[in-house]
């Protein structure tokens, strides 16, 4: 896939400039996000025969094993301070590099649960529970041929001012072709293979 | 009904404690709270006969409409920086008084609509479109007996940390009785009265 859009904050790009630790967890999610493919060409080919052909499932879940296999980053990594307050999910992914930590969410509901998830990784940073947010989403023009009501990263874009204070970065990603006659990526848990996910608590 | 919760930021409360204008907002939308009643008496009896026994829309629209028609505020303000993005849609209830403006919400959606509406007002008063930002919700108790899956005080409660340098003000209200043999509250828009509301566009 194709990075195409990204927002780092000014707190983000410090960061990124100043702390290896950082700048290698960004380093491994751009690698997850631009490896993903449908082709073995490395291509990732979205089928674009009509709105809301495809599945976003299986997109999420092979930049996730990509992550976990290759850098044994964890999945659903409870925040402590939500977990105490007994209110909120899990991070998506979760890696510590050293001391620092990073958290990762990929939305793949409607627009308001992006607000969620964004705000879920604010409440971690704000609580020393994460040192850097990373949320991902495609771009709007992928998102036509994904689920219905996906969110996309124009559309949460006015609201990345929020974020200005905080170590955070938004990537928003794109399909490297559209081809009407690509193989269509299922929807819902089908067609998934049964791997079992790198849990936190499992560690 | 009664005003059970309340956040109040640090900057929202130096703004309560020092600028009349802001005072008087501020009294307008608890006074609109706290007259909100389903018996001559004064009193608002929720049905407590089953788990979401009750709709939400009545509880909002009896609040917004005195709000509008005592203290003359306007419906479905947008908000400048988010129409020019072509992004969200308008803030639920506005008014300015004088150079102070202030734009509330009361988010009848499930919980991740709540983060939207949150992130909304934030939007605004980093755009100075707004000098303060009130979001008002039920709290658990209550919200049992309305519309399923509607966000209530409690559920938002640990994002508040979020809202800390804003001036942002959260009010979670309850009923003054629960009784199982009290009116039901109808869901939807069903039994609402005609009236038009006040749109800002129409000022």
């Amino acid at each position: 896939m194709i990075i195409s859009k990204q927002y780092i904050s000014p707190v983000a790009k410090e960061l990124l400039r100043t702390n290896p630790l950082a700048n290698e967890a960004y380093r491994q999610i751009i690698q997850a996000i631009e490896l993903n493919a449908t082709e073995l060409s490395g291509k990732f080919v979205i089928n674009s025969s009509e709105k809301n052909a495809n599945g976003v499932v299986p997109v999420k879940e092979n930049i996730y094993a990509r992550l976990e296999d290759e850098y044994g980053w964890f999945r659903e990594k409870p925040l402590p301070y939500l977990v105490e307050a007994k209110k909120g999910g899990p991070i998506d992914v979760y890696n510590e590099f050293e001391q620092f930590k990073v958290g990762l969410e990929f939305e793949t509901g409607n627009i308001s649960s992006a607000h969620r998830a964004m705000n879920k990784l604010c409440v971690g940073i704000k609580h020393d529970d994460i040192d850097m947010g990373v949320l991902i989403l495609p771009i709007h023009t992928l998102s036509y041929y994904l689920t219905d009501r996906v969110s996309n990263y124009e559309e949460l874009e006015p609201y990345f001012v929020l974020l200005d204070e905080y170590p955070f970065i938004v990537i928003g990603f794109d399909a490297d072709e559209y081809n009407p006659q690509a193989p269509i990526l299922p929807k819902g848990k089908d067609g998934m293979s049964q791997r079992a996910i790198h849990k936190w608590k499992g560690y």
